[in-house]
This record gives structure tokens, C-alpha cells and sequence, in this order.
């Protein structure tokens, strides 16, 4: 653990442009004295702004770096035109090159997923990386694994997550031994499917990589917080999480709607507005913002596109816990303890370009 | 459509015992005056049911089968054992033998599905079945499938689900041509695994089955209503519908915890009592209960295992609906004017457990 921690800020993704950035920015140094940031674009737009933000400016640095990828682009297109110019490769090649302990950028997604995959290559010993996004439940906050890096997955795949997801959890809510669960549609071990059956095989003989194997979990236990970390295929954990999004901003105008029906209604919600505010504010999708790259040589969080400088801020927060725990190095510890896994589950080679497609 | 829906019961399944099935039946018929019931179970069990129940025993028959299949039990084990000769295979086999129009139990859902297959047989042209859920949205109820009867499916299988729900929507939505949409991690149209694409492919091109196809959704469209149909393969649809039921449990959760917070809030909770009860109502799950087994030579309704006699009643609703729609002859036509898929497109046998695990 460095006792300073250096984030490394692609700050022209994003729709609100770079402004919402330097604002988020400072909101994160008010609150870690030991934080500096090294900011990634053009230097015509960042130094005014640099100039602007005075407190930041003490402890921070631009590079320049001309080129801006499009929220659009197709990955492809954006990895042609964007390597080695853009500020989003500037801000991984900063992590690359040991200049800082984490990228934070709010760009295009399968763009920054492809430019990473890249420029930072996937750790020895994990075959794809895995985005990790962390999900509020009654108990406390959970990390589910994969939200949509990869879709598809083979057991060792799910094996490989378990271990990152496991090692995120140790660092984010301070725990030596985090349960873990794989999703699955029953809780019986006659359900499910062949990779997801014998990736429970393998984490129930195993142990040594610092969690706790709990079994089979099922999408009703990702709200109830069962497990730390829930461990799936990236197609089944995407819908997943846009599944409860959807759910959440539903159920919200039910509520909406039901407090507006009478004029008694109205007033009830009036009183008890201090009450439907910190409802609201609990289920701000502001306060947990940022998707965690896994599995890569470097640690990277996707913020919200649209986010605002309360948003960027919480994904400078999570930036700074998992660079002040070394989460790579934890990362390589705990994949070692753990040991490899026999060929025979490994996947054949020829499918990565398939995959690598189904990704894009 | 036949002038009286009769509708064949498995009185023993569920948690609750036959009573609240014969509640729920009484509550069914107040309702709809031409609905007929076949009861099926121990005689000296459901005969004093029939004389505590004198309106119901005028419009049902009791069938004697003696065996009850346990809610826990394997589904291999339970046909076994309770073909021939278990109140759920009885009722099941009166929807065979044309004496009632659709089949009701709140049994167990695997040996349900195990029964229902290998006594009623996948329609012509459908390979395999699917279950369908009714989910509320903020714009009106809409129908998902496949949420657990298979595991993994390939591009046929999902155009086959995306008739079969057609039809049901046209059933209980009284549209004639209904949207549908195909479940997938992003809307662009690069996404997304082979399949889903090559469905979706199959789904642009043809035409004549009576709905029309919207393209891929997400995860967040659920909630909305996007579309009146959301198609996916078993494992995803399964996690997404349980993942909804305990979003909507947790923010209920967060609801009550920020009305009880204080004093003030409280109050201001009871003055909106009606308008939170009228969300309770809304949110409360017995008033959709009923995954409905698509894609067999008849139609079967599971009800959930611990419902009572309202969400059996609702239950019975479903099935009302779809066997005054003679729900098994417009899915044929449809599938006769959708026309069979040339078989290139069909899965070659041998890459079916790679299939599934590209899946999972």
C-alpha cells in the first residue's frame, strides 16, 4: 500500500463534458488528503481548467492528449483511431506505464473495455476480464461479477471471477474471508448448467484464495445481500442489473403515482416528505457509480456516462479504496494460492476471436 | 372457443393443502358463471371438500388418484413414481384426453414440467417448451419467456418462444398483433451472442404469425413495457424475474424502514395509508400468479407452491383466459403460418452442450 494514491482521470468521456470531471474531482479531495490525480485530454481544454480548480492544480497533472473517442464508437473503430492518442488510452497507458494506481474514465464502454484489454493485457492466469459492479441490498452492498465484459463463460471463466470478485470484496468492505455465490436458477445441485455445475465443483474442492465457497445463489438472493460477491456469465449478469434498475425506477413510480391519487395521499407524502427523501437518496443511482474492470494488469472503474460531478465523485471514491488496497497485487496473491486449473476445463483457443466479437 | 371452460385441477400440489384450492375455485366461480372444475386427488380427501363446497360440487367431478407428489421431490423420481397414478398426472391427463380445456397446479415445477412433457408431448414444430410469466410494468402487464423450463436455447428455440408468447398476449391482452422483443445485452444490433442474433435474423426476415417484432431489448425494458413480449432462453429469463421479485422486496423494505424512521413520518405514513396500501396492492404478488407452460399439446398453469386461495384464484383467472381463447389452436395456426425454419438454421445435434455453454 503506497500512502499516496494516484488516480489516473480520462476527463473527456463522458456526456457533461470535462467541467463535471475537475468538480468531482475536487469533491474527492476534500474528503483523501493523500489522493493526486493526473488528468488525460487536450491541453487547450484542461489547463483553463486546471487554472479554474486551484486546489486541484496543487496536486495534480495534464497530459495532453489530442483525440477524444466518441460514447458510440464501435470498440473496434475506437481502438483504431484512439490508441496511443486518445485520453482515454493516455489514461490507461498512465496505469501501464506505473505512473498510477487506477484509471477512472465515464467514456463508451466496449470502447474502454477493448482499449484496456489492449493496452493493459489480462493478468497471468485470467482468461478474460470481467466488468464488477457493486449492488446495493438490505443487508450491506455487494459486488456482482460479470455485469457484461464477457458474454459466455466456462467454468474456469466463473472460477476466475470468483477469485477477482473475492479479492474486490476484500478491499471494499474490509473483509479477510467474503462469501461467495454463483448464480444459478435453482438452489438444488441438479440445476443449472454444465460450466456453472462444475465451477462449483472446482470452488468446493479448492480453497486457500481468501473467501468463503457458499454454493448455489438465485436472483432473488442478489436483493436479500446472501453472498458478498455473485459470481455469472456477463450476458445473464447485464440483464440482471438492468433488470433491477428497471424494477427500482418502476417500483418508484408506483410510489409516485399512488402518493399524487388524492388530495389526502398529497398530504400524507408532504409530512412524511423527510422520510420519502432519504428513500430517494438510497436508491440514487449517483452514490454507487462505476463498473470495476477485473481481471487486467491494472485497475480500471467505468463511471456512468451520464453521470454528474456527485456521481464522478463516488467513482473517484471506489477508485481510491481499490488503489489504496493494491487490489492488483492481492489480485496475483490470492490467483497463485489458489494454484491453476486443469487444461481439461480451459477453453480451446480458437474461440477467442468468436468471443472477442460476441463482445464488441 | 367452447361456451363452458373447463378446467382441470391438481387439488393436492402446493404447500397449503386442497382447501385453498377449493377457495380459490369458489372465488373463481362467483366470477365467471361458465367454468367447470375436475378435481383431481384422494377421493376421501376431496369428496367432504365437494360437500363443504355445495355451489362448486353443482358445476366439478372429483377424479380418485391417490398418490400426492412432494413439492421437494426429484422430477425423474416423481414421474416414476406418480405416473398413471398422482393427482398431478390425473390432472394433466384430462387436458390429454379432451375432457377439460387447460390444467392448474400449485405442485412442484419440476416434476410439473417432467409430467406435462412426457404426457401431453411438445406441439409439431415446437421443440421444446417454455414458461411464460406475466410481469407488471408501468405501462400494463406484459408476458416474459422462458423464465426456467430450459437451459440454454438456440436460435430456433427462441423464434419458436417468440410465437408461443405471441399467441398468449393475443390471448390475454386482446391485441391481434402484439410486439415482441428479443432479450440481449445492448440494443445495437452488433451485440449479443449467436443465437439471439441469428433469431433475431429469422424473426426481421419472416412474417405471418401475427405479431411484430420490435428487435433486441434490454434488461431496463422490462420494467417499462417496452414491448408486450420479452423472449430469452430459460437460465437468463429465470435470473431476471427473480432478480425483479427481490428488487421490488428490497425497496419495499426501504420504503418501510424510511416511513418507521420518526415521528413525523409516521404520521405522514398513515395519513397516505390508502395511497400506500393501493402500492402494497399493486406490488402484491398473488395477484399474478400463474407461469404458464407453453409449446405442449395443452396448456398447464403453475401456480406458486405457498399461494392461498386469492392467488389461487388467480391462478384459475389465467387459466379461464386461455382456455376461452382455445389458446392451443391459434398457437397452431401461427405456427403453420410462421412455416417451419429450413433446417441450416436448425442446431446440428452435436453442438448443443457448446451452444448452452456460450449461453450460460
Amino acid at each position: 500500500m503506497s500512502d499516496t494514491v494516484t488516480i489516473s482521470i480520462d476527463a473527456m468521456g463522458g456526456d457533461n463534458g470535462p467541467r463535471i470531471v475537475f468538480h468531482g474531482a475536487r469533491l474527492a479531495l476534500r474528503e483523501h488528503d493523500n489522493v493526486r490525480f493526473v488528468f488525460h485530454g487536450p491541453s487547450e481544454v484542461l489547463e483553463p481548467l486546471m487554472t479554474e480548480f486551484p486546489e486541484l492544480a496543487a496536486v495534480s497533472t495534464v497530459k495532453h492528449y489530442a483525440t477524444v473517442i466518441e460514447m458510440h464508437e464501435k470498440p473496434s473503430k475506437a481502438l483504431r483511431t484512439g490508441r496511443n492518442v486518445s485520453s482515454m488510452w493516455g489514461a490507461l497507458q498512465t496505469v501501464k506505464d506505473g505512473e498510477a494506481d487506477v484509471a477512472v474514465s465515464c467514456g463508451n464502454t466496449g470502447a474502454l473495455m477493448a482499449m484496456a484489454t489492449f493496452c493493459l493485457r489480462p493478468m497471468e492466469g485470467v482468461s478474460r476480464p470481467a466488468i464488477a459492479a457493486i449492488w446495493p441490498t438490505t443487508r450491506a452492498d455487494i459486488i456482482v461479477l460479470d455485469v457484461g465484459a464477457t458474454v459466455g463463460g466456462d467454468a474456469q471463466q466463473l472460477v476466475d471471477f470468483a477469485i477477482l470478485g473475492a479479492a474486490m470484496a476484500q478491499a471494499l468492505f474490509d473483509k479477510s474471508r467474503p462469501s461467495v455465490g454463483l448464480l444459478n436458477v435453482g438452489t438444488e445441485e441438479m440445476k443449472g448448467i454444465e460450466q456453472v455445475k462444475e465451477a462449483a465443483k472446482i470452488l468446493t474442492e479448492r480453497d486457500g484464495a481468501g473467501f468463503r465457497f457458499h454454493g448455489f445463489v438465485e436472483g432473488t438472493d442478489m436483493g436479500k445481500g446472501t453472498v458478498d460477491v455473485v459470481v455469472t456469465e456477463g450476458f445473464t449478469g447485464n440483464v440482471a442489473l438492468k433488470t433491477a434498475e428497471g424494477t427500482a425506477r418502476q417500483v418508484g413510480a408506483y410510489l409516485r403515482n399512488a402518493l399524487k391519487a388524492d388530495i389526502v395521499s398529497r398530504i400524507g407524502a408532504l409530512i412524511a416528505s423527510r422520510a420519502l427523501t432519504a428513500l430517494k437518496r438510497r436508491m440514487d443511482p449517483r452514490s454507487i457509480n462505476g463498473g470495476v474492470f477485473l481481471g487486467l494488469n491494472g485497475v480500471v472503474i467505468k463511471s456512468h456516462g451520464g453521470t454528474d460531478e456527485i456521481g464522478f465523485k463516488s467513482a473517484l471514491d471506489l477508485a481510491y479504496e481499490m488503489g489504496r488496497f493494491d487490489l492488483i497485487d492481492k489480485i496475483n496473491v490470492a490467483l497463485k494460492r489458489f494454484g491453476p486449473i486443469e487444461p481439461a476445463t480451459a477453453e480451446p483457443a480458437g474461440q477467442e476471436k468468436q468471443q472477442a466479437e460476441q463482445n464488441a
